[in-house]
């Protein structure tokens, strides 16, 4: 039993710039289905997360861009809970692709558990519980 | 007294693709700077409208793009108030650049006016007004 | 054999806006997903095309937003090719979701065959066939 | 004389996500036009770097996101150099309000200098000078 998923994603044109290559601010919504898949193959949806007045905002950030992502290239974002406690949680990321070595980019995100107002409140227990 | 408008808009690389011009989904989102602008122009802006339950999802568009926008050109997004009802409310647009005749882009958009539920409600009588 | 092609895709978080639905200007990466995929299942990918000194810019959209799309929803994107000629293309959309009778969104694109220099050029002649 | 730069950018709602704030991976969209607007003001555009066959990737990035973002904002961009060596470049950045102290965001880029191929090149001579 891991705290590690893994989502395909494929390059969409719409993501590309004019160096031909993904443009880096796109890469954060990848990070995002990462995260989403996470905690869906754990057992609980963001969805569901907003309806009991969590919601999970990124309040820090980090990436390198390591090596050029495609239009059309079939990425696997992998995504691994890198910390997790009351009002916190933090998620880790990788990019690969088939056939290059190593990583094209790594990443993390540092998310406040907020309630619908923005006002800080802790992860319910059965998330806590599930992430853990 | 018009009901036009006319926004100076700087393209981002953000909204290029590998092709070397601006991707056409980005388009749309200048044109909301634009139907924002002459709202703000004409008195009301459109995050009060939503305060006072209004909201002005699109319901269709159009666009032809017609000839290339690039990488940092300065365009302007000419918009005006094609039509006003009750409860509709549609824009047009053109994109101009100095330099080059005619429009590099036209577009309708055409809009409902909701609640915060997404029920149908007719526009307030005053900014039926400003726009008609 | 049809030339028809189905997408499966999930709304992202960042494609929502605040009004709690997806982003009308995002629909438009949606429908490059089902092109795409057609393409794919029809034996050549855009990326070859590219390779090929083969560009196809949208010149002209349409779209009608009927229902709302909501974050997480696992919608489906129908793609047919409506037209094709010597150096048009057009395709039609339908965005299905499970659970809702009738679409989403309809849609159309059209398209210029031009070369890496932007001018005009015809199909080759076997992706004619293969779309035809 | 500074290695600073202002750029004011208004918040457009195709930026929101349905929390009711600005998506965070469209800050570094923002970001970009503080480095550009940085660069236009030292006399050097980055359109006029990719004709000298100069390209700038992002190479790394990190992000504070202090408070949020909203709507319609009308918010500042300050953009500074942070370092600049012959193939290196870095960027920091600050996101304030009028009427809210302290920042909302910080961040910083780093870029590699990279030729048309993605091969490391040196930043041209005047380049260096107008950015040290």
């Amino acid at each position: 039993l891991t705290l590690r998923s893994s989502s395909p994603i494929r390059v969409r044109y719409a993501e590309t710039d004019q160096m031909g290559v993904a443009y880096h601010g796109g890469y954060f919504a990848w990070f995002e289905v990462g995260r989403t898949d996470l905690l869906r193959e754990r057992g609980v949806t963001y969805r569901e997360l907003e309806q009991r007045d969590v919601r999970l905002p990124v309040i820090e950030t980090g990436a390198r861009f390591l090596r050029p992502v495609l239009y059309d290239d079939l990425i696997e974002v992998r995504t691994r809970v890198a910390a997790v406690s009351g009002a916190r949680l933090s998620f880790e990321y990788e990019i690969h692709r088939d056939g290059t070595d190593g990583p094209l980019a790594t990443a993390f995100t540092a998310h406040a558990a907020v309630n619908g107002q923005g006002r800080p409140r802790r992860l319910p227990v059965d998330v806590l519980s599930l992430l853990s």
